[in-house]
């Protein structure tokens, strides 16, 4: 469900109507389904809602109806204003799909955006989605935020920090996790044999040497030949300006980047629409659009549901190359 | 002429055969003629070097020849391998172009890559080429490093500095310095009337309201709303990553920048081979190449002339934009 009050049930009803075009795996929402008949109405939407007793008719019911299985509680949202009165049915929604996945009544998770300030205001104490995931499932290693389009996909080492954070921040440890949760899941869950990754540098020209910082001497490449002499294939520490363009792109499955901008400026720059926010490290496949709840466009009919449906898409196929994976 | 042993007088060579093709304004080299006579046969490009008395000759030389002014001193270069002996003669170039065009006799000067090592072995102290040639000029602001190609136009506030140095050195007075000479050039040089710069922010999402960092609303903010009230037309500060796909780029004319990666990583992402650096804020109009010797490659004939011919092309333009707006 996401925040009933953002752009989440307008865009699941979207992508359910290119089911067909795309060919779409089958999804089911866990959402209150009278909302979601309201929103289709609402937005002048032909999508017609069925309200699953269980998961397993989810399949059935997908080609004619959006399938929706229902929280315990009923949802009243105003678009763009969301209220914490609406926060448990939001926790439930993602505890819910949580357990079906682990259970394996579902394949995979996708969420729609959250919007952090109204659940925090309802007591909601975690940094963010992914570590309410982690704790979920029960994951003991801090999972690894991948953003991945067509063209690239970009690991963050630090993600939600101030810059100036980031230099205290980064360690070799850290990016050797990164690092070997990143090689593990390409070969797991896309299908990579053999997964080359890319390292950054933090400072321009990767610091020159140590003319522009010693970062990537001290702490970089350190780690590269750890993660080397665990057999990953990488390259760097490497200029990050010159590591985005489509040749650079060639030479690597994923980019390690340092900071949060590094990662995200050129994936936002080459594909705005259709990036997909990838967990990796936890024990189910999660995925994510790559935007937030959008409240200043909610519920007038104008969210693009392309980031969403490149999230369910993506769901779809690392699934599948898990199920290889664990049987090849 | 840059440093003789990269690759700079192939590319200038091969930007010579594009003449016709592009149309391009004519320019002339500051370098040894026989040099590039014999470079020119050993790459196997057909083509004529004149050697000119005096820069007037050079448009009527342009069309069958590549036009030479020589320089006082032969040049000797092993490709790939850059000497001290030849520091003397960059360095003469250099100060030979920013004369003539400080003079009038040359409109713009096109400055080939430099090796920054071999001249600070023969006593070199500039921190680079931009400040070198500010001296020459003259200035007493620092000058403003741009980087342009066709679909964006960047300003990276701070430049060669270690990450972990940019929030120190990031500071209100240097945004607005840089705001305000960006600005005036894209009115002077570019013809743009009303320009519009986009200010990033420094930390993940523009610092969320404080959350995560407060460089903006201490030190980016206030630079902004000075610039404003100076009558510039701007925006921000804006999150970085969602400031250069398509749709952002139409409204702005240039994205400051408050480091070296936040604006060279999205011009080398969308082109890696046309990017041209062009300093603002000299008094006279001096672009460059936007890479570096590739003493890899030189002396191969694998170098790409597209870099060093779109800085030869905004040279020009930049040079016919001031000629308007001077008498527009």
């Amino acid at each position: 469900m996401g925040e009933p009050s953002g752009v989440g049930g307008e865009i699941a009803l979207k992508a359910w109507l290119q089911r067909r075009d795309l060919a779409l795996a089958p999804f089911f929402l866990v959402d209150d389904p009278a909302r979601l008949k309201a929103l289709a109405r609402s937005l002048g939407l032909n999508v017609a809602v069925e309200t699953l007793d269980d998961p397993s008719q989810c399949v059935a019911a997908f080609n004619h109806a959006l399938p929706v299985l229902p929280l315990r509680t009923e949802v009243q949202a105003e678009p763009g204003h969301p209220s914490g009165a609406n926060a448990g049915a939001v926790l439930d929604s993602i505890r819910e799909a949580v357990a079906l996945t682990l259970d394996g009544a579902a394949s995979a998770v996708v969420t729609n955006p959250i919007h952090k300030q109204a659940l925090m205001d309802a007591g909601f104490a975690h940094p963010g989605h992914t570590e309410f995931l982690a704790e979920l499932c029960g994951s003991q290693k801090p999972p690894v935020m991948m953003l991945a389009c067509a063209a690239l996909r970009v690991v963050p080492v630090t993600v939600h920090q101030p810059l100036s954070h980031v230099p205290k921040t980064l360690t070799a440890e850290l990016i050797e996790q990164t690092g070997r949760t990143t090689a593990k899941a390409l070969k797991s869950h896309f299908g990579i044999k053999n997964p080359r990754l890319a390292v950054a540098g933090l400072n321009p020209h990767a610091g020159e040497g140590g003319q522009l910082g010693h970062e990537e001497t001290r702490i970089i490449q350190p780690a590269v030949d750890a993660l080397r002499a665990e057999g990953i294939a990488l390259s760097g520490p490497l200029p990050a300006d010159s590591l985005f363009h489509p040749e650079a792109r060639r030479g690597y499955d994923a980019a390690l980047c340092m900071y949060h901008d590094q990662a995200l400026i050129p994936i936002k720059t080459i594909d705005f629409e259709r990036g997909v926010n990838v967990t990796l490290g936890l024990p189910i496949v999660r995925t994510s659009p790559d935007h937030g709840t959008a409240l200043d466009i909610a519920g007038q009919g104008k969210a693009s549901p392309a980031s969403l449906i490149a999230a369910l898409q993506m769901a779809a196929e690392m699934t599948q190359a898990a199920g290889t994976a664990a049987h090849g």
